[in-house]
């Protein structure tokens, strides 16, 4: 299986390039960051976004803070305060903190992350494969692909996997408003890699689901609590409610870095809540009756009891997710 | 309660208007339709839309074929074939071939139905407000509103008759995918009558209803089956099963029109497929990646048990469903 032609993340000294997510898929563009404030900015708008992706992008910020000698631990303050929900941010930036503040060595942590949630995504990858039956149609939710991941991603590598082993599989891939990553940007992936991909609106998965025409469902994740409560884009949990209620399996693929045991359950994760404007608008033009008000909440929690099993790099956990997240610690 | 200051479908002899559905919220126009093809377009198209609308703008197609002397059989079998899922169509239809095909004989028919419709949402806004809360947030789906039938609306007659008995009222309405009649037609006639109203993307419906914020849900119908199933617009399922697993209520108002009693269940109710061009663009802006496939079905299925209760001009139906539909027919 290889990688795909294109990288959501890309390092030189000094410049972080990033393809701009929020011009796909209509453009191919990448963006050039030379500054903290930049990469902020970038995080922030979403040119990138996915949890570990978020993650790569803010410890490669630190590389550029070292490289255009900004003090380090504002630098640090910054990119921390992009975005609330993805733990991957955090933990990466912890990582960036551990070692000595040097352009070299920052560098070389940020690479190892790199190739650590490269190789969790190819592990993740080979491990969920084996859940998917020869011939299986996949629901997928938001983007949890190479543009998420340094590589391959943790849902659509669970999904490429099972593609490249020669499995028959087909995703429904659910539009996911306000910022249609599934219509933009997850169809837009698996198309390049040859995968049949139909696009649905949000509230038709559960028509596709209750209709028995989807065999399991695979999203990737922004935060897993200690119980095994999931933050994830939102309409994740009606999904999982939804399966749940079929009796059909529903996984979530994510590399360890996503994984929060200070958060017992889902109700201790920060939930992101974005402008309206994400909502009304599409691009200039007004959606929504003017001068309504609206709720945008970035993400949502999908209680533990409704996941099958959770895919990372250290095996899969199945119900009870808390033990085997303890287990694997 | 007042009626609201506009009219989903008017008639005057020989002329049908309507309340262009697909201009609103932004233009507030009228469309004059003279001929049954006129008509036949405007309900496929979406100019006028919602059940018990549907099939009063079938009703009326009948009349303006009186009036410009087109053939009856031909008009019947023209409207008829519009739209295939909300059973008001036919059975205004029938009411039309029951009675001496003079123009003037079919428009007091017409307005006979125009009036039982009228009649019916008054009902169920009486009925529906007493089991509204003193204080409550509403969620409702799609529009059920006075556009989407002769006055007041189904769903939104609920809303309206409990606002207007002095209860606290807040109203979360999903902007509802594809064709966004949540954000643009709910939220425009609810802010017109001072209701405090927020739309949300569709995928949010879960995380608030998980959230304990919504403490009913109350949506209308496109077909009723005789043991309670429900069809009505895509994502209303996702929505009963969240609320189901939350244990909250979620009620289905509409009127006796609606109630398709040769349809068993569900399963036999068919399922308009609309096209996919609704969910790739919004206008002429394309959001989906080019080339990726859709599907676009229009209404789901929500099964009997999950709906707490089908508010009608009837009475009020609770579990078991099938009973309580079988002792009003």
């Amino acid at each position: 299986m290889s990688s795909s032609p294109f990288y959501a993340v890309r390092y030189e000294p000094g410049e972080l390039w990033l393809l701009d997510q929020t011009a796909l898929p209509m453009e191919e563009r990448y963006v050039r960051c030379r500054t903290v404030e930049e990469v902020a900015r970038a995080i922030e708008t979403m040119v990138v976004r996915g949890a570990p992706a978020i993650g790569l992008a803010a410890a490669y910020g630190m590389c550029v803070a070292a490289r255009t000698k900004e003090p380090f631990e504002s630098a640090r303050a910054r990119l921390a305060r992009t975005r609330p929900t993805a733990v991957n941010l955090f933990q990466a930036l912890e990582c960036m903190c551990s070692v000595e503040p040097s352009a070299e060595s920052l560098e070389a942590e940020a690479h190892r992350l790199f190739e650590e949630d490269a190789s969790a995504s190819r592990r993740i990858g080979e491990l969920g494969a084996e859940l998917v039956p020869e011939s299986a149609t996949i629901l997928t939710h938001c983007n949890a692909g190479a543009l998420a991941t340094a590589v391959l991603g943790t849902a659509l590598a669970v999904i490429r996997a099972a593609h490249a082993s020669g499995k028959r599989v087909r995703v429904f891939a659910d539009e996911t408003r306000p910022r249609l990553q599934g219509a933009r940007l997850t169809a837009w992936e698996l198309m390049k890699d040859g995968i049949d991909v139909t696009v649905i609106p949000d509230g038709a998965a559960a028509h596709f689901i209750g209709r028995g025409e989807i065999d399991l469902a695979v999203v990737g994740a922004d935060r897993i609590a200690r119980n095994g409560d999931v933050a994830n884009k939102i309409g994740t949990r009606g999904v999982a409610a939804c399966m749940h209620l079929a009796d059909r399996p529903f996984y979530v693929a994510a590399p360890w870095t996503t994984f929060d045991l200070s958060c017992a359950d889902g109700e201790a994760i920060p939930i992101e809540e974005r402008d309206g404007l994400e909502v009304t608008h599409i691009g200039a033009e007004a959606l929504t009756a003017p001068g309504a008000k609206v709720r945008n909440p970035a993400f949502d929690v999908t209680p533990a009891a409704w996941v099958r099993a959770l895919i990372t790099e250290r095996g899969v956990i199945r119900a009870p997710l808390a033990a085997g997240i303890s287990e694997r610690k």
